[in-house]
């Protein structure tokens, strides 16, 4: 069954290491986040593919939640000292990764191609698109001010409340080679357990890709990424209760509205099953460890059987 | 008592070490070596420079005898691994130190500036000038072609005789702010007891600075890198019997004719004393210790004091 699935960060990287383990993980292609990347002491840092690459190579660290497993933190520790720019946290072996890429994109290579480059190295089989090469900025409209994302959600620890999301450039922005095709060779689409605003809504902000996933011809399956109507990690609960007045799976639904078929949603808030107008996939979410992860993506594959 | 030392890498900043170890280190003022600096995986790397900086930071690491103590390689080993530049060797602590230095000459800060910001951040009381703001690069002429200093000395090891080393700027540059101050107000110049062609020729090779010294009305001291004709590291000897047909103190001397009145040479090699046109000064002169430093640093000092 080949799998099209749209994915930001750490969450939706679990959740993808779960799919890759229950399916080819040839037959998987992501497409991910790029409305976070930020440049960081002249480097270009793509966090939510990183956390993909990472999760999908198994060199993501568990504990921490981000970034690379057996990390050191020796040069941002220099970089402290010497009082450079040292509010984005980057481990020296994340920060190889980051002047790799930086150097490709410098010499021209689009930053699907530098991806392309850094997965096969990884030695992973899945593929790993960003959404689109063009520059495509998620930025937070709040009371104390417009941020770009990493501003607000790393440098000012996400406290401000957001009114509007932005991602600019994305009226300009096309998908990246390989994207559409993707989406239009795939037998099942899945939205990964990110969250709607800043990871998945930068990728459907592409118009491109909002036009495929409305035209699909192959069921379309969301994971919510609440439980019990709260995020297991970071603003999704807060920003869904203040933008769209409400973190019910139904609140999670609307989001994804004519681009979904059904929705996965925690045990514990089956009782919101009946209001979404798209189909309930009711299991446990939480991906606690990795045989938690394998059944969340058993359920959203059966879940995908029954549709079609 | 004011001293200006001109100096490369490794072998330079050891004598440096031990000279603000008998001195007042802010009477002190290094100009330093650009012409081996290079860009590598997009950062400006300036070995020379920070050979010195580490040194007179107390950082520098003794046992493998450049870049720092403590240093670990996790970015480096993920550049190889990632298929990207990974021939020329940075250390993740090292690296923090290009990071913040590449980030601010790419906002103009001029190369002068970052290292002084630098060389506060590590709280070196000596001031470390680099000879000159402006581009300035040693290439080797060898039987196998032309190479920039790094690829001939890091990529290629050195291993391919030189036939004639070239300045590449020199004809442009500028000393930078500081340097005819610091040779101006100094109460003695030394040369440090590094490679004359490729460490103390690429500063020379800035006609201020080759003025300046020229001209000076105070005692010039050059340090010989060489014990027994041979070089304690590094391509010096060879160099110079392929270039001045031989390694004697008076082919060392011969290289600052007219900008030095002393030559502080090795006991090993005190018969060549006698062919010297300028005074000679008998010591031992490898830096073994911290206490061989002072020791050196001592009789470099005490011989310009005979020479008032």
């Amino acid at each position: 069954m080949r799998v099209a699935a749209l994915s930001g960060g750490v969450g939706g990287a679990r959740f993808l290491s779960g799919l890759v383990d229950v399916l080819d993980p040839g037959e998987v292609a992501v497409i991910g986040n790029v409305g976070d990347d930020v440049e960081v002491l002249g480097l270009h840092v793509s966090p939510d593919l990183d956390s993909v690459l990472y999760a999908l190579a198994g060199i993501a660290d568990e504990e921490r939640g981000w970034g690379r497993s057996d990390e050191t933190w020796n040069a941002l520790e220099t970089v402290a000292a010497l009082g450079g720019e040292a509010w984005f946290r980057l481990g020296d072996r994340d920060l190889g990764l980051h002047l790799v890429r930086t150097r490709a994109l410098r010499d021209g290579t689009p930053l699907s191609a530098v991806t392309a480059d850094l997965a096969a190295s990884l030695r992973i089989e899945t593929r790993v698109l960003p959404a689109t090469d063009d520059p495509l900025r998620t930025h937070l409209l709040t009371p104390a001010g417009r941020f770009a994302f990493q501003q607000w959600f790393v440098a000012r620890g996400h406290r401000d409340e957001v009114d509007a999301v932005e991602y600019e450039g994305a009226g300009e922005a096309r998908a990246a080679p390989g994207v559409l095709e993707a989406l239009e060779t795939a037998d099942l689409i899945v939205l990964a357990p990110s969250n709607p605003y800043v990871s998945i809504g930068p990728i459907l902000a592409v118009a491109e890709i909002r036009l495929a996933l409305a035209r699909r011809r192959v069921p379309a399956v969301a994971v919510s990424p609440l439980i019990g109507g709260r995020a297991v990690k970071g603003p999704a609960d807060r920003m869904l209760q203040r933008l769209a007045g409400g973190t019910s799976p139904a609140h999670v639904a609307a989001r994804y509205e004519g681009l979904i078929d059904a929705l996965v949603l925690d045990e514990v808030d089956e009782a919101g099953a009946a209001e979404l107008s798209v189909r309930p996939i009711v299991t446990r979410t939480l991906m606690r460890d990795v045989s938690a992860r394998r059944r969340l993506a058993d359920a959203t594959l059966e879940a995908a059987g029954a549709l079609t």
